[in-house]
């Protein structure tokens, strides 16, 4: 029971023993040093990843060549390329090592393997995926109409664990503001 | 075969005429008139929306009461306040008809009551969350890299029966900038 994928469904969909066996053997497991990339954008993006211990950033790079961070996943969180993992394009974005990470990983392949043998599992990535949408949606509610003083601190009252793991030059990336703004506002 | 929920819902998962019965069983239809509300903000979020024809705009008004618009739903797509309607708390967006709207129903209960009967259909709606994601991720990129006149072009290649007709002042609202500015952008 103390497996952190295992305590992480559990919180939607109950598994007996057999049923997270099945689940558990879709994933493998794989450990990315600090700086390493898991996904490179232009690259085919071959899964779909569950953070068990570090820290990620999901990274895209404009024209111009500024990058610009589309989000940062921790443990318990989900992270992808999910257009491209989806459909099977190349990859837009990269996903990179903010922290040393150990993750899960599942390919397309795999997990519909999974979602087929073991339906019940689809509502636990429906859970997911719904709130994946709500908390976009709310992120661009929050781009339309606050300025990134208020922006920082909603970051700051919904996950205080990420804004104090994550080097502030990379969460003035994820404002869109440059460093020195962000430490005027986190003052 | 001519229902267009069926047909909607059969594009990702194949049902049969008994199983489509079951999905029919759980909506219920409701006709609006232009600029009639189906969600109100500050009230109960009761239905998922699917719009069977017409057209709608979900509206996010800020403290200083400025409208801003967070999405469009025409025929074939699904809208709510969705944070408010799965939390099952008070919305805090308005749902609006920029049209005449005839639109099919679901409320929670039957939601999961539907999911419950028929866990096939959580396939279809887990495949409508991820593309739901996707778009809300690809539009805060665009809001992270591009100008206005760069995603008015990108709504419109994307969009381009939805940008025919929604009027110009809500493509304004919707792009976050003054109707003069659009009718710059769009010559």
């Amino acid at each position: 029971m103390s497996d952190p994928l295992r305590i992480h469904i559990e919180k939607v969909v109950p598994l007996t023993d057999e049923e997270f066996a099945i689940v558990a053997s879709y994933f493998i497991g794989k450990k990315y040093k600090k700086y390493q990339f898991l996904i490179q954008e232009g690259e085919p993006v071959t899964y779909h990843y569950f953070v068990v211990k570090g820290l990620l950033k999901l990274v895209y790079t404009d024209d111009t060549g500024k990058s610009h961070i589309v989000g940062f996943a921790m443990e318990d969180w989900w992270e992808s390329d999910f257009q491209a993992f989806y459909t099977q394009k190349k990859a837009t974005m990269s996903l990179e090592c903010i922290e040393d990470t150990e993750v899960l990983c599942v390919s397309l392949e795999n997990y519909r393997k999974l979602c087929n043998e073991l339906p019940k599992i689809e509502r636990f990535f429906l859970e997911k995926a719904y709130f994946g949408f709500i908390a976009a949606q709310q992120r661009i509610i929050s781009m339309m109409t606050s300025g990134t003083k208020e922006r920082y601190n909603q970051l700051l009252q919904q996950y205080p664990l990420l804004v104090q793991r994550v080097p502030k030059s990379l969460l003035a990336a994820y404002l869109g503001v440059s460093r020195e703004t962000l430490s005027r506002l986190s003052r």
